[in-house]
């Protein structure tokens, strides 16, 4: 099969006329988002904020094995995306809250699938 | 909110009564798999290869911007997690195909809702 219709075809399967929008051609916007969404720490960041807002201490010890660095890290990443709300409290000691946007939440929507299907498979996949 | 508390509803927001299963939880099954799937020249694959079977000059070539290293090394990995088939022909030159399994293809399902998303909003987040 010729390289172009290979791409041509990728490009329908997502939904992407514009090659702008092309998430297999290098240096494309969403490109860069997909590797922020993707990463691991980020997508379990975003599901576990999909049902509640959580304190960071809280999103810490519900993510397990996450580091401090890349808890703060894959969140101002996320922040920064527009995916996810700081919300710090003037109290003392400071209570910081995080909580999903409306687009966080459309993404979180998009992933939930996902991590529900590997949860149900994984047994059988690292077990074959 | 209490750790205990916030551990269930993720459990429950996943459905994974058995912890065993629970990608929250570190040392978990789940959590390697999603390693895997997760990856971004991980879903890239998937996805491409959801199409069609494809030759590893058209992967490589569809794929923009991968190296040859991190795509024998990701198609490695989706092979031994049971994603993806690898079908050498012995003809001069050697020709190797690769396809998605059952497996696979119902992985794919799960991310081109995530994949299409991206693209459609990868603009404005970059943007914004």
């Amino acid at each position: 099969m010729k390289t172009k219709a290979v791409a041509d075809r990728l490009a329908e399967l997502v939904g992407s006329p514009d090659s702008r929008a092309n998430v297999f051609a290098a240096n494309c916007a969403s490109r860069v988002v997909l590797d922020h969404v993707t990463s691991k720490w980020g997508v379990l960041i975003l599901v576990a904020l999909s049902g509640d807002t959580l304190r960071w201490g809280e999103l810490r010890r519900s993510i397990e094995g996450i580091s401090e660095k890349m808890l703060a890290q894959t969140l101002r990443t996320l922040e920064a995306d527009g995916f996810v709300l700081r919300d710090a409290h003037p109290t003392i000691p400071p209570r910081v809250e995080y909580s999903l946007t409306e687009l966080g939440h459309e993404l979180a929507e998009q992933l939930l699938p996902l991590l529900r299907w590997v949860t149900a498979n994984a047994e059988q996949i690292v077990r074959d």
